[in-house]
């Protein structure tokens, strides 16, 4: 026996975090002070094209499956929920797939807990190719494996050997939160590979009903020890409250899993609900399945071209219901963002916790073009503010040093220096008074097509780089009042008088005769 | 990393059976032809009172909690379950248990699983007393623990030692399906046992609610990491398809499950419906259960004074709403008593599956007064039916031995011969014509206290063993045609005569000779 610590938990729980997800509104809505019903939530992926209860065309009754769930509650559930496993089976429409191969599960993380449970003995081996879904990670460390990371660009470099020394090797298929869709050849080869070295091809396909269904292995399973296939109908019926996923696998593990696994772990109204919608006519091709997956393609185009054209805003491919988004050239990390974007009422996926992807990445579900259009303009307005409250610490921190007496100019470790003439004074590094909108500066209004629009320039004003206008402003700054109502006066006490000439001509000059002799250099080059 | 095998199950999942329970109403509906709705379900132990929806006095309304839920479904569960953490925490009703200590859980049973998943590492000792609830040894065996089994009647005799070298002791209070129910005060001194050996007390008081809840460990299990309480709210709420139960534990140790925990255990529709019944004025001394306990007691007392009058039916002590029934003295098994039960559409629990009770005991559930009374009379049509069965098979026996020529007198290995008279015949061992209701055989009605009523005596009845008879009716029982219609034949021509002495007066002559030597030798003593 394991030796006793000071509780009695295992090492490998005492200091486990659970996994993080998306979808938090009522946290958000506390910690936020919005309304739950005024929270769009871009954070958890689900069917844009709502639940089949929300389309009448299809003919479910939610009332009378759950006044019928609450009839047959009385009593405990059936735990062989055959009318599950054999509505799961048809959907599938595999001639080599029956209730026999399906493990039905209170949503499809109790899936991944279980198939881990059954396979993995302490310190075995698992491969995750990152960055993916958090899950694998959490329920192999709950069974103490040990975990490979490789990135999943390499999974197809992985030798028989490789793979041989892993108990699983886990494949989300579309990935999440790539969105990459692996082709079914390619999975097909990697199985082979896997079955020789003995090593579990685990698939989770839970968003694969909204990408492509034609790229699923659910039918190799069925007929292979080494290839498990996870579904989930929480994604794509768009009712992740009904927490339903399911298993196919061949008879042998389809057993023991379902011996294994809790007695009683569907309600009634799980097993009748989740029956009735695999059932809609045509399964994984049923009407309300293709129209959902014209809908998210239409929806990700849209949502990928209105993004792309903000700078450092980069979506990834286009295959499902999310879309990955680099953010890496923004000087905003994801975290700050997501915080940002919630202030608005507006939940996205902050990537941090996906390793590999740092706070460079965020994730953003495909909602429906109302929404999208929201999320669209929620980022400009996000941005903005970041903008102007970015320019207020810094000027914040410009006083403050200036208080105590050590204004150093930061020249020498600046990338950028000089960004408008050599020897500018870099106090104000971003200008205080930005955006001026006042042309006479030398600012103007230029056109941006990564910015959805047209972007203030101040590429040609000087004056704030001025070392006279600088000290000026300083001391006017560290008089007593809000720092707004002094920037005001400022703008009307030493700018102003710049710009209509009336004073510090000789500041005027300088800046005149900057611009002149940068036009000069850039005619000779 | 352990060697791979043939397959990738690990060697304790590969055989591994699922625990077997009560409630199986579909399965017998199909097994046996009887719709489900015509079953009636003494294996499963609820409420009898009925669910809360049930009684609108109360004041619950299911209609509403479903359509909530659904609104709620289309998002994520919060995962924090604070509505029904909070509303546990209050039905508990003590002062030093809030939410905090409380970890929610898909039934009863997942709480078994998650404590065994974060406590126990393979090889661990955990000791079950035994006889009682299966799902111990299940969960513990998916975690390759090594169990030691103690008789339940020694748990108090465990020295610290023995309590020292294993990681949980398992009590279940009442104890399913003993229905013995310990006392708090004996509990605390264990629990202190525990501590000092850190060993955690596992107290399972799924049924503790229906039984006396002043008999709860539940604020032990708030302060002391080696106490740990599992409640369910499938049976005291009468609601097994709802899936609910909760663990009680210490701050440290709740926080570790709730990380560990499957990150949305519940849909909308459970916590709802846990928050509410949680949630009814007076917690565990709600109206609702306080009625619910006494009506059990009353129906639970009524049934054992019913059954005690039925030989060789004993039911065990009255705690809860569920009584285990000592059927050892009867020949027939409990496997077997079951099935007939079943075949007159009334499901009973075979205790084969529990440890220690082999084929000797049932559990049954307390129900209404209507359906007692219709258990208790179909106790009777049971044992009449099997009675005249196993009279057939002992005839056809005895046919298939005399056409083999093999007709043997088995006295010599008989406990009760001469259950007659000394040289009587016993070939047929059992009268082939029970009960033959005609007084002038000898026989007679006599009253039986024990058998609910009165009963056909055979006792003066001599004339089956009779040689000379024995010899007519296989002669006549060999002939063709079937052997209802011959037995018929045979009361007609060779009983029937010896009766009216119309024949075989010798016969008779020698009955009454027997007969009256037997009272002068009564009266001789």
């Amino acid at each position: 026996m394991t030796k006793k610590a000071s509780h009695p938990l295992k090492e490998n729980i005492r200091n486990l975090k659970g996994c993080l997800h998306g979808g938090l509104i009522k946290e958000s809505s506390e910690k936020y002070g919005i309304p739950e019903k005024d929270i769009l939530d871009f954070s958890a992926n689900l069917n844009p094209f709502g639940t089949p209860f929300d389309h009448p065309e299809y003919g479910l009754d939610y009332t009378k499956l759950a006044a019928d769930a609450l009839k047959e509650s009385v009593n405990y559930p059936d735990n062989r929920y055959l009318e599950l496993r054999n509505a799961a089976a048809k959907f599938l429409n595999q001639k080599n797939i029956t209730a026999e191969n399906i493990i039905p599960g209170n949503g499809s993380t109790e899936i991944i807990r279980l198939f881990c449970q059954c396979v993995l003995n302490e310190g075995d081996k698992v491969i995750i190719p990152y960055p993916t879904f958090g899950e694998y990670e959490i329920q192999c460390r709950l069974q103490n494996a040990d975990i490979v990371y490789i990135p999943t660009e390499s999974v197809y470099d992985l030798t028989e050997e490789e793979l041989s020394a892993a108990k699983i090797i886990f494949i989300c298929n579309p990935n999440n939160p790539t969105a990459v869709l692996r082709k079914r050849s390619d999975l097909l080869k990697l199985a082979e590979k896997c079955a020789r070295a003995k090593t579990v091809l685990f698939m989770d396909e839970a968003f694969i009903e909204l990408s492509n269904p034609e790229e699923s292995l659910c039918d190799m399973a069925a007929e292979n020890d080494y290839v498990f296939v996870m579904r989930s109908l929480t994604k794509c019926f768009a009712l992740p409250g009904i927490r339903l996923g399911f298993g196919v696998a061949s008879k042998n593990i389809a057993d023991a899993l379902n011996q294994a696994r809790l007695s009683w772990n569907l309600s009634p109204l799980q097993e009748k609900t989740g029956a009735a919608f695999l059932s809609m006519p045509g399964g994984v091709n049923s009407d309300y399945l293709q129209n959902s997956r014209k809908m998210i393609l239409r929806e990700a185009i849209y949502l990928k071209d209105e993004l792309s054209k903000i700078w450092g805003f980069e979506p990834g491919v286009v295959t499902t219901n999310y879309l990955l988004i680099d953010i890496s050239k923004r000087t905003l990390n994801s975290s700050e963002l997501a915080e940002r974007f919630a202030r608005h009422g507006i939940l996205i996926r902050d990537c941090i916790s996906f390793k590999g992807l740092d706070t460079d990445f965020i994730r953003i579900a495909v909602r429906t073009r109302d929404e999208n259009r929201r999320f669209v303009q929620t980022v400009s307005k996000v941005f903005d503010e970041w903008a102007k409250e970015f320019a207020e610490n810094e000027l914040q921190n410009t006083l403050a040093k200036h208080k105590k007496g050590s204004r150093q100019n930061e020249r020498e470790t600046c990338e950028y220096y000089p960004c408008h003439f050599d020897g500018q004074d870099c106090t104000f590094c971003y200008c205080p008074f930005y955006p001026c909108i006042d042309e006479r500066t030398g600012g103007t209004y230029v056109h941006s097509t990564k910015r959805n629009g047209k972007i203030w320039s101040c590429t040609d004003c000087y004056i704030p780089h001025m070392t006279e206008v600088v000290e000026k402003m300083l001391d006017g700054l560290m008089e007593d009042g809000d720092t707004e109502g002094l920037l005001k006066k400022e703008w009307l006490e030493i700018i102003v008088p710049i710009l209509e000439e009336r004073d510090s001509n000789k500041i005027l000059m300088c800046c005149r005769k900057i611009r002149t002799e940068k036009i000069k250099s850039a005619d000779k080059n």
